[in-house]
């Protein structure tokens, strides 16, 4: 692990909200493109930012199914965190950035991955929400816990909670 | 108060969901374990957090004695940020923490004050709500305002704002 | 631009509620009044803090315009993120508040401006959201993107995502 505080920034992807998605991965792909070393730790709602857009979740239990099918995630799904509308907001907001030339969550997913930016998936809620890998798309460069998120966090110069 | 910045994390609680307050508990129970020194400063919906469960909260003025009650707080009183669905998907949330053995918002309270996290409930909106000491679980260390935070904040390693 | 991270806190001003609006000034004031360097980065909802009151705002085509009509704007139509009870919650926080003598929003932007504190205006949310300059008050220093915000927040010493 680099030891050089300066060079890294780590984000927790939290709420899976289309709009705190888009803030984390504008600042992520911009600290990448800056030499800045990053990581993304995605817990909670922020799981479904990296969850698979097709194909079913597969999780035990009939009630974790019944959570993953109403929390059913891919980053083409994600929401505004306000104005959603039933979904008409979202739309306007997805036109919007469209025609600003501004990546789509999916696009930036890509490019965070050409530039080197690390995924991490939370074990301990994907052990609650009963997802396992298979649950995510191959971007997720691992699966780890809070001890492996406060050690990168603690050699960071910048932290953010999204 | 340590001078080692790299010893020490914060916590800003301040929104007092069920979801987001896991992830603060979490992360400081987590943090502590590994030797750093944690302190969490409970504000605004955060609050809600340390009041406690039982009995009526006192608050002066009728309309205090009304937000207090609508917002009732106590640990095991806490809703996801998301799905809550008129408590269903809290109540789901819970059974899904028992059985991975999660522990209880509750049970990581005390569990944070047996490995000496600082607990700092917010003097400036306990002032605005009309709460006061008695208002609170014992866990609470003191009340003090936003500059005890930040002198802490600016020497620490990590300050997350949830 | 100062070199000492001890000096400096920065301040992403997302979400436009008020309560977290009063959490992000109460912090970036009482910061400046002990001498660190402060700057507020506003994006997103958080735009809304910074948009004039009074007029019309200008944005181009029918759909900006409907969104810019609906968010609305302006520090004195924030809401809370919860208990905004169709605003009653709201007015009965800014009464509190009132009572126990803290400022409201729009004095806490005169206070943040006469201690020196920047105002920041995210350039790619006033973009997707056809916002330009004239949307906002004279309190704002500057249009600027990701990359400022990084610069800034690789060198100071508190860094928040509110």
């Amino acid at each position: 692990m680099n030891s050089n505080a300066d060079d890294k920034m780590t984000i927790i992807a939290f709420s899976g909200d289309l709009d705190k998605t888009l803030a984390a991965f504008i600042l992520a792909t911009t600290a990448a493109s800056m030499g800045m070393q990053v990581s993304i730790f995605f817990t909670f709602w922020g799981l479904n930012i990296i969850k698979k857009n097709e194909g079913p979740i597969k999780s035990k239990g009939i009630l974790r199914k019944m959570l993953n099918l109403m929390n059913r995630g891919g980053a083409k799904r994600l929401k505004l965190s306000k104005f959603n509308m039933a979904g008409l907001g979202t739309s306007m907001m997805k036109k919007f950035m469209k025609e600003s030339n501004m990546p789509s969550v999916e696009e930036m997913i890509d490019m965070a991955k050409e530039m080197g930016v690390e995924f991490i998936a939370c074990t301990t809620t994907c052990g609650v929400m009963g997802l396992d890998e298979d649950a995510f798309i191959p971007a997720v460069d691992k699966m780890a816990g809070a001890a492996t998120y406060l050690n990168e966090a603690r050699n960071s110069k910048i932290n953010l909670f999204i």
